[in-house]
């Protein structure tokens, strides 16, 4: 392995010119060659697993035991194995290039076509999740991208050291390394790269809510935004309480820290005394913290739990991302509606309730990315939903909505073979 | 028609709220109904064309006759008849939304399915056509969005008046009328529209570069651009030279001032000499003036062409949108994509060969939106390509690229419908 030196630079753009370069070179490569390419990046990486570990340890070292984001940084061999694993899995997914989107022969004679073809360049800014760096370079050179890495400067030596496994690949197939690419992490360089429209065909920012929040408003290049998931779970008026119970503790309990966790619960005020008192022993064990309104403060206090507060305004449309949540009870299903409507991310919300007319109105009328009857909000993730793989979930509407993965990462081009036509 | 007072504001956001409430009553429109509305917005027009052409007259008054835009603002009972006309042929379209694009149970039973929905609401912004206002308002409520427009000053009375029609109809149909916002046309209002990412999901900005630049620069909404058109025609060796002439001649003359007409020709070296003189009387003719580089400029030159220039570097990836053209000579196949690489603005590109391997390069390897073979650039439209409409040509790559119109006015919506599941 060769780690190439980046040091003293000021600028960039060189590198991003480098990538877009190279990706000409990716995007010729044949579905086979691809796919092939990926098996032997996760064979490199595994017989150098220790290399990386080497490398990991010297980030891990840095950095504080106490800081949480030290979990997310550390590599052992069963995390190096499920990378590996993971970019075996990506490498057998279909080729999302080369479908044809459309065919007609015009009345002129002129054979028209709409592909699909790779993006180009695609740019990634992240945090300090090494992992996150084989995963995209994997997604990217699997639908035929050249990829920029910005990772975060916790992780510099694990990603120096695992885009180092990729170049050995790369440089041993003859195709340029620069198709992909780490950045420096230098932050001034993030503005840059924010503008190189020139070279960066699309921006995926994957982090933290104000890392996605700084890309939207500096980048001047597309997005796809990988944003937070404020989500509701209406407990309606006919809901079926026991499975309202297993749907609300699932959602906020089974794993708490991730987007599609629960944040509020909105009540029908005439199951509320009879619904919520049913939360509490398994909050209670759990420590979940309510922020409630009025009516379930009271209809909690008296059923004995402690760990309440009175929600204040901030606290609907809050993202928790751990073990609390705020409770409203709403007088109708119109209320929850509008609740929804001004408080969601638009992410993910799900109703429980045995109105089929009602769970239909929620499905179509309710505006997110994924919105569910009668079931919880954690199943949002690209595996679940069967794409194979997730570069993310996106919480626009442009281009991706929901989880994303391969089919994202490619673009669309208009072919047309003539003889000699031209316009009348 | 009523025309309501909007004098006196100093912000936007109450009636881009009112849009965005309204947008949900439009989603909720089935497809027949949204049909009819068209078809009413059609009929109502048609009805009140005097009040139309004397607003029309007002604003036309105030433009001297000299601008080049006064053509563009002008309407007339042809023109009127025609933005009718083509209303009716949007309201004839298929529905882009409610279309299933993936259905699957998950083992647990789960149903999944991805369906295509409405945007939301549609933003545009738009320079002195006064007929994109009813265009882009049939458009977005076919495809079950609400539309903010935003117009050009030069053409106020008009739009407001257009507007009047439309509302007319929302109106008798009980709609709210917020689904069409006409926007003030202080220059104020246009940065509030480009960062109320709260109220518009989609911001489509139509005219000249400096628009489309400005909205790249300063918008936080998503965008569609609708870009420049840097169009190149490479003449290559084995061309058959007769056709090449007559795609040339079609790509720069047949209307020299829109977006996929030619602005370059490069030519092969060894056909430069031979094939360059066949130009010369029907660019003369028409007044082309040429930027040569320095083999073709001395080919024109003794070829007796006096409209010549040597070009110097800004004229290689320059839209001239009127009778102007740059030629250069390459040395080989490869130059040709070299060139195109570097001075496309990744719109439309054609290569003139009878070599079927090099056009299948050509094809494959040009990264633009439209690329053909021995055909002229000028079919890249819409209409031609059977879309049945056109909102515009997009140069960008997310979402839409190349015309797109009403089935780039959806989003998708993950819906799941479920019985008491939870996550494992």
């Amino acid at each position: 392995m060769r780690v190439r030196e980046k040091k003293h630079m000021n600028t960039i753009l060189p590198l991003l010119e480098k990538t877009k370069s190279a990706s000409r070179e990716v995007a010729m490569l044949s579905d086979s060659e691809r796919a092939q390419l990926i098996l032997d990046i996760a064979q490199n990486l595994e017989e150098n697993r220790e290399k990386v570990l080497e490398a990991n340890a010297r980030d891990a070292e840095k950095m504080e035991d106490s800081d949480p984001k030290k979990d997310r940084l550390l590599l052992n061999e069963a995390r190096i194995q499920s990378i590996a694993s993971d970019a075996r899995n990506i490498a057998s997914l279909p080729d999302p290039t080369g479908k044809v989107l459309l065919s007609r022969t015009l009345e002129n004679g002129i054979e028209l076509q709409k592909v699909t073809v790779p993006l180009g360049v695609v740019g990634v800014i992240y945090e300090s999740r090494p992992n996150v760096t084989v995963d995209v370079a994997v997604l990217a050179l699997r639908s035929g991208n050249a990829v920029i890495l910005r990772g975060g400067s916790d992780a510099e030596a694990s990603n120096t050291a695992l885009v180092a496994v990729i170049h050995d690949v790369l440089r041993s197939k003859g195709i340029d390394e620069n198709a992909v690419q780490l950045l420096p992490t230098d932050r001034a360089f993030v503005q840059e790269l924010l503008e190189a429209e020139k070279y960066v065909d699309v921006l995926i920012p994957r982090g933290s809510q104000n890392l996605i929040q700084f890309v939207r408003e500096h980048a001047r290049i597309p997005t796809i935004e990988t944003g937070a998931g404020v989500c509701h779970t209406f407990v309606e008026s006919s809901a079926d309480l026991e499975k309202a119970k297993a749907i609300v503790l699932n959602a906020k309990l089974q794993r708490p820290s991730v987007c599609n966790a629960l944040d509020t619960i909105l009540v029908s005020q005439d199951i509320a005394q009879s619904f919520l008192p049913m939360l509490v022993n398994e909050f209670r064990q759990a420590g979940v913290e309510i922020f409630a309104d009025e009516i379930s403060f009271s209809v909690l206090q008296e059923a004995g739990y402690s760990l309440l507060q009175k929600a204040s305004e901030s606290d609907f449309g809050r993202e928790f991302l751990g073990l609390k949540c705020s409770i409203k009870v709403v007088d109708s299903f119109d209320d929850a509606l509008v609740h929804i409507a001004r408080y969601s991310s638009r992410h993910s919300e799900s109703i429980v309730s045995e109105n089929k007319d009602l769970c239909d109105r929620f499905l179509r009328e309710v505006d997110v990315a994924a919105v569910y009857s009668n079931a919880s909000t954690r199943f949002t993730d690209g595996s679940v939903f069967g794409l194979g793989a997730e570069i993310g979930i996106s919480t626009q509407k442009l281009h991706a909505r929901g989880p994303f993965a391969l089919e994202a990462l490619v673009t669309q081009k208009w072919i047309l073979r003539g003889d000699g036509q031209v316009r009348q």
